[in-house]
């Protein structure tokens, strides 16, 4: 049993734990609000405390580019430089080198890309990821790993994974520790038995925790829950599990279920900077004519500091008038939608209701895509008929 | 004397006084945050306040347009919709429409113009203007005024003169009052007989206060001077002054210094999102090379929340990235510098160091402009060696 995590209780595959660091406890599962530059859009580090978030994601790759690891160094590392007090989780930049598609170029020593900024070219090494992480001060690292898009032929699929896992093994040599914690990327795409292969490779370099890679990339959601399903099967059951890149709140309910500890998403705060917001029953887009003249909140089950204190007729003002304080109040209330909705998958959890739970929250919500909203009805309908 | 005003005590021709209006005192001097659309651009109501603020501005115009008069008053009125507690000044729109120079056509019965939002066309009358900042339910309104551009020939000056003259007796007649102060606007140009003639025509109409309208439109810094001197000599004494649309530090405390109580001016929040942060020596550019690695806040005097939880280097960092959390914590910082002058000229008053006060802040104060602050510096030095 490692001492940087343990787990309290288990439901199911669903798992409530505690992720310790040196910056602090983080409560699991758990939701990381996105600060890719070091800073969540629209709002600073004493809001994202008070929306109740005990850990954040940041970004190697961005970060590196701007203001520079050096500068973040010499000011003393990346938790004073954000006024962020509890831990912070950085992605390597490995998605991001794959997101720049023909913009990066990689061979098994690193990759090469343009910096999206200034068109530079810049290098990055396993190695220097690991460094880089390291001089940020940051409490868990990520290693540097090669993503597929979603559909490539299988072959290709192995030798990004194979490079994955060369890069990994580089990495925790690389890694001096220090109470920094460092996790493995599972690749595999779409592929069950790749994903197999990865797992096996990864978890015998013993990492602190796993993270599940290359996942929201275009593939269906069956693909990923199954994928996620086989990984909250086989990842060593004491380790961390890090579902990457995924946010959305059906998919958050989903993989819970499955057994993963730790999300990370833009989604909830991209789509509140386009006046949509979450409700229990599904997203609703501020700009909607009913709002003009509604003077409560947007969800009055909400205790989020926006939903307290402004009314829906407010903020569809502020959105359509373009005034910036709309961004953050709407991007307030998002995150504290979705980490109000750990808390509570947390308690179930903690309660042997997490079935019940995850029955109702998805009868609830409209997902954005109403055919799968019909159908999990109808399953649900068919379940309730049958027992 | 007035029961909505009252002086405690005056410095030279420096005054410090207190406000009174169904929503509270204000000490004053004052300056207004601007609200324009019912939002100090990038803050919220919780952030004015705790900046300091005790009385904001918005505007009848913006907000006959968007959300509309009939929505705000069914919502609650302004102060409802905004969520916040303390005094309101609506401006009229007179100058909006100004603004739109072609856009605009008056004649003696209002202002017929094309909305600047979608074209369509809109009329505004006095008595109108009058019912809608009793329907928004604010604490203080101002009447329809005729503005004129800097360097007009004294035949057209007079003529929006004696419009605004016409347009003020219909606006005073219109009004009910219930509580609610309205001010006259002086308007005559840059030329100070028609300043007087207007100072002599809108006293006779005995309003709670009066505003010295159609400055900052152009006109050489001297002129401005010289006619709130003018204003500050004539106007009555115990009723309240208010230099419209004025707001930069050194005009703060020279027309303090002439006996204005009430600012408004949205040149502190809007270079404030252009990253000119203003401190005790004058405005900086956050973006300079020396703060990316200033681990230190922007201005060690301050006082502010930006200063007291983030760097400057952090500040450099969110405006390089154009994070929108940047426009947020400048906006606080220069409204919180403002503010803070207010407090300090309203002590200066009250221990009647007002003359001091002034040259120690002129002496140290950069204006944004170079020939204005050297004439300043060699102006004090040469009292200096006098005395």
């Amino acid at each position: 049993m490692s001492d940087k995590f343990k787990i309290e209780i288990v439901d199911g595959s669903g798992r409530a734990g505690k992720l310790y660091t040196s910056h602090g406890i983080v409560d699991t599962p758990a939701f990381m609000p996105v600060a890719t530059q070091g800073s969540v859009k629209a709002l600073d580090s004493r809001d994202i405390e008070s929306i109740g978030a005990n850990i954040i994601l940041s970004n190697t790759y961005h970060l590196m580019l701007r203001p520079g690891i050096q500068t973040l160094k010499d000011l003393g590392g990346l938790h004073v430089f954000m006024g962020w007090n509890k831990p912070i989780l950085t992605d390597s930049g490995g998605f991001q080198t794959f997101s720049l598609g023909k913009l990066s170029h990689i061979t098994e020593e690193g990759v090469t890309f343009r910096s999206h900024i200034d068109g530079s070219s810049n290098f990055l090494s396993p190695e220097m990821v690991i460094e880089y992480q390291e001089l940020l001060g940051v409490d868990i690292a990520m290693v540097l790993d090669q993503c597929s898009q979603y559909g490539l032929i299988k072959e290709e699929v192995l030798k990004a994974t194979d490079r994955t896992h060369s890069w990994a093994s580089r990495s925790k040599l690389a890694h001096k520790g220090n109470g920094q914690s460092l996790f493995g990327i599972i690749q595999g795409g779409g592929d069950l038995e790749l994903r197999r292969y990865s797992v096996n490779f990864l978890t015998s370099l013993d990492f602190d925790g796993y993270a599940i890679g290359g996942m929201s990339v275009g593939e269906p959601k069956q693909v990923m829950y199954e994928t996620v399903e086989l990984m909250g099967q086989i990842l060593p059951y004491e380790k961390p599990r890090y579902l990457m890149g995924v946010g959305s709140p059906e998919d958050l309910v989903e993989c819970v279920y499955r057994g993963v500890d730790l999300f990370d998403c833009v989604l909830p705060s991209r789509v509140a900077r386009n006046g949509s917001l979450m409700t229990v029953s599904g997203r609703v887009n501020i700009l909607n004519k009913a709002y003009k003249t509604l003077d409560g909140p947007v969800d009055e089950n909400c205790n989020c500091y926006t939903c307290k204190n402004f009314s829906a007729a407010y903020l569809n003002h502020l959105f359509k008038a373009h005034e910036l304080s709309g961004y953050r109040l709407a991007t307030i209330h998002n995150l504290r939608f979705i980490l109000k909705l750990m808390e509570d998958l947390r308690v179930a959890i903690q309660n042997n209701k997490l079935d019940i739970f995850r029955e109702e929250f998805m009868y609830n919500y409209r997902s954005s895509n109403e055919a799968v909203r019909l159908s999990q009805k109808e399953k649900w309908m068919k379940n309730k008929l049958g027992h």
